[in-house]
């Protein structure tokens, strides 16, 4: 996605080999057209495919989901990563490390929101070592409902979470994929 | 706003006197549709105010916070309730203590979104006694930018919050005011 490439050029941060820094207008600073205009391009590359759920998690993949919700017309979840008091007890969970952070989180969706008819499109903002795409595979499996496909706003494709997907047999559809870090330069 | 009435009488929960769910629609699982129209209206409601940016909080506001930024064709900013690791020591900060949850979290911002030029719209889903109004009041004074007002989808007016913004001379537009949410019935 060009347009997306080139706001990562002129706004992206390098902060070290492994993180890249888009806080101005992916997650902290939102830009509503260019998300907008995300939304679009998720919608048209599964456009083959029924949809009838996207998942996402808390916080930074909501804006994202949320235009690809709008432009496919279905609803749209966000796992908590803090269990809300009102969630009550029926519900499925996913595990997920943060290498930035150095801890485990659970995740939670409430059951009554995925069911073995839905046919699921994970949306997340970053994929990197894959870990909150695995913690969203695994609710969506206990579940029963059907993978789709994983939409990725900006992949690391130096890192493995691209091929543990595909390895899985996902459909997997990155905007754009960075090759490099190092230097303080992003490589796309 | 007809519609978001319905939908709360169609699916929101009556917890207890004072929790109405209505994570089917706003909170947890999203109607994108719906959302679109709730950016519409906040829009409309604010179309003779200038706005430079809106200001939210994670989780839960994004998405409407995202809607009336598309509207609006401003940028979205949302305050985090756990500081990234990769936010940097320049931040704004305000405090929200949680009724439900019974903790106070610090809320943050970087610094280099918000600045003494900015004509803020703070937009959150649910206002009850105030607590995330008023932290991120505290955010918007400390960069000495305007508030320009407060959008708010539910307002639980038997609570207090509306009434410290009115007293502060901040203009509250919100969308659903319930008045009572006792022996289970939602009164709007």
């Amino acid at each position: 996605m060009e347009e997306l490439k080139q706001r990562i050029m002129k706004d992206g941060q390098v902060l070290s080999d492994s993180i890249l820094k888009v806080d101005s207008f992916l997650n902290h600073q939102i830009d509503p057209l260019l998300m907008h205009k995300i939304g679009q391009e998720f919608a048209y590359r599964f456009k083959d495919e029924i949809i009838t759920k996207i998942l996402t998690v808390e916080s930074s993949g909501i804006a994202v989901a949320l235009m690809t919700g709008l432009e496919l017309n279905v609803p749209v979840i966000f796992a908590k990563k803090k269990k809300a008091t009102t969630m009550g007890k029926e519900t499925y969970t996913g595990k997920v490390y943060s290498f930035t952070r150095k801890e485990s989180v659970n995740i939670t969706v409430a059951k009554k929101y995925l069911s073995s008819e839905d046919k699921i499109l994970i949306i997340d903002d970053f994929l990197a070592t894959g870990e909150a795409a695995q913690g969203m595979l695994q609710i969506v499996e206990q579940s029963g409902a059907e993978i789709v496909g994983v939409g990725i706003v900006i992949e690391k494709a130096f890192q493995k979470g691209g091929n543990l997907l595909k390895q899985k047999g996902i459909k997997l559809e990155t905007l754009v994929q960075i090759n490099n870090l190092s230097q303080g330069q992003v490589e796309m």
